[in-house]
């Protein structure tokens, strides 16, 4: 195996299937990239126990050489040391060799290395064959379906279901959405009427899928029983799903009758919830809304350090008197993701859950889980 | 106590003093600022077991009117969250008033905070008077003298002295030196020659020190038997000295005589030494030199990942065949620390301790001790 290739195009390819390295491989050669040039170019392809990521770098883009003097071969080198190289060299060009099986000679004319490598043999079969049915999706769109959820699903492997978004096509819908159990985030998008799955994909996978997407328009996606495919430009990523059923799937358990409503500026909220927390210290940040005909007020205290309240200006509520804590960090969270200039909150009773939206899109549903006040 | 101060002077107040707040407060009160409003302004002072800071934010700077509406009095309130609270606000002014011995409460006419306060008699009493001669530096001095030296102080509490500055004034020299006893960075300024002291000062604290000194010329330095105080502007700093003999103060320990030279361009000796340290990702990085009449070469390896080898082409060596190793951060610091376009390195043999210099600047020298090649 040799060639000689441009530096910034293996560095791109190189950190794209980096996202799949994880810091606890489960498997020793799984801190390596495998790398096969092939007719069509540079193949890398990095996994761990649950995501694949097999990405090509062409043998030329735009008319422009990126692999040349190629002779076809496998490697398997140890992925953090290759990237951490190849991004050090300062030269644009980089000749790539493999000695006796057994050590990859890099040269940039200036600086020289070589890594050692790994026997190809012991790097695992990866299933990137699709099977079953692929749909296409703007770009855009699956980033708004993980952007404005992932949030929201758990960030501790107690509850292993909890750290995934569900993807469930239904009805020419598409949702995504995501619980920790104390809140829920949820998004729609149109699709064909035909398609029709549930699946539950890790929320950091897809977050990483989202951050790979940049530069491309459509990626590709095929969901089967126990796997999923998302592919664009030249890469492929492979996610593992999680068994089971994701709860809170229904549409029942987004409140539809509500008592209150406090139409808001977002970012005079998100100031002011911001402001008042600064005295919460020692533990989840709990912020009161007091809400009446004649004003709105965001409040906290603590009996260490002290009391704070904010009168809110830009609002308009309807209902009678109200106070209602909740968790500040959902609140910013489910604020932030609507992305919107004003939010609507909507109440039905002090204890019930309540909804954040967007006033002008209902594509997306924010739900959170009061606290109690003391 | 009552006042009405400019927001953006009280928290530059509260941001210098909370330089002396740690994160292990060694007693509850030094959790705490103490302010004074006095006929001079708002007085803020923060400590902890070493440093010591006072500083003044004044009635008026520039004619311009910083504080009104005071009535004097004194308060403490915790550091930490009187400052983010001041932070947070948006208004430009801020009204403050003790309520009751109490609560402070700090409003900007849309946020109201209600702080609690701890009793003034528990501060203790910090003694911030001069004692013994002081004399005037340049900022700039003080900062070339602490930040060409500071990286070499130990930063651990294996050996208290290691993690001082030892500052000595003789013979119209001021000398800092700074070491962890594998390597030893040193700087001198000329100086009044009737000053004469040794002290050693922590040098976290002259680094906080230089940090505090934007804005200002002139830094007035007292040092005495058991601390050192440094004024500038409306800031006071104490710091205690950290008691003993420092080691390595003789000029002696300096090799004079060399067999080898070495001249190479700066950022090109960092950017080789980078770049093959990425090998090394378990310990310490050790890089090697191998220098002949007719090539230099920056190289390591390790048996794990491989080995990366560079030569170094704007150079002038004189002197036999030598190899020399050592710690790559060692040399990267100490060659930062020289901020110069080219350094020479002399070298007395293999395992002697090598110098650095700035070719066009004797008032600083960096030692270091090579390690053994494997």
């Amino acid at each position: 195996m040799r060639f000689t290739i441009n530096k910034d195009q293996f560095l791109k390819g190189l950190v794209i299937a980096g996202h799949a390295i994880g810091n606890k491989a489960p498997n020793h050669a799984l801190v390596c990239f495998k790398l096969d040039l092939t007719s069509r170019g540079l193949e890398i392809t990095g996994s761990d126990a649950v995501i694949a990521i097999w990405t090509l770098v062409p043998n030329s883009l735009n008319d422009k050489e990126i692999i040349r003097n190629a002779s076809q071969g496998a490697a398997l080198l140890n992925a953090h040391v290759l990237t951490e190289v190849v991004r050090k060299f300062e030269g644009t060009e980089l000749s790539f060799e493999i000695i006796d099986n057994a050590v990859a000679k890099i040269d940039d004319g200036k600086s020289t290395f070589k890594l050692n490598c790994m026997p190809v043999a012991e790097y695992p079969e990866i299933d990137l064959e699709r099977t079953g049915n692929s749909f296409n999706l703007m770009c855009s769109d699956l980033k708004a379906l993980v952007s404005q959820t992932a949030f929201a699903a758990l960030d501790k492997e107690t509850r292993p279901i909890l750290t995934a978004i569900n993807l469930k096509a239904e009805a020419g819908k598409l949702t995504a959405t995501a619980t920790d159990s104390a809140r829920l985030s949820r998004k729609s998008i149109s699709v064909d009427p035909e398609l029709r799955f549930s699946v539950n994909v890790p929320a950091k996978i897809l977050t990483d899928v989202v951050n790979l997407l940049e530069g491309s328009d459509e990626v590709e996606i095929a969901p089967s029983a126990d796997k999923i495919l998302f592919s664009f430009g030249t890469t492929l990523v492979r996610s593992s799903l999680i068994p089971g059923e994701y709860p809170a799937v229904s549409n029942n358990i987004i409140p539809s009758n509500f008592n209150y409503y406090l139409d808001v500026n977002a970012s005079q909220l998100l100031n002011a919830v911001d402001r008042v927390s600064v005295l919460v210290t020692d533990r989840a940040s709990v912020v009161k809304l007091s809400m009446s005909d004649d004003q709105v007020e965001v409040s906290s205290s603590s009996d260490q350090t002290g009391s704070g309240v904010e009168r809110l200006t830009t609002i308009q509520y309807t209902g009678e008197r109200l106070d209602i804590a909740f968790n500040a960090l959902f609140v910013s969270q489910a604020v932030r993701a609507l992305g919107s200039e004003d939010v609507r909150m909507s109440f039905v009773g002090e204890m019930k859950p309540f909804v954040i939206r967007n006033p002008k899109d209902d594509s997306v549903v924010e739900l959170i889980t009061p606290m109690r006040t003391r």
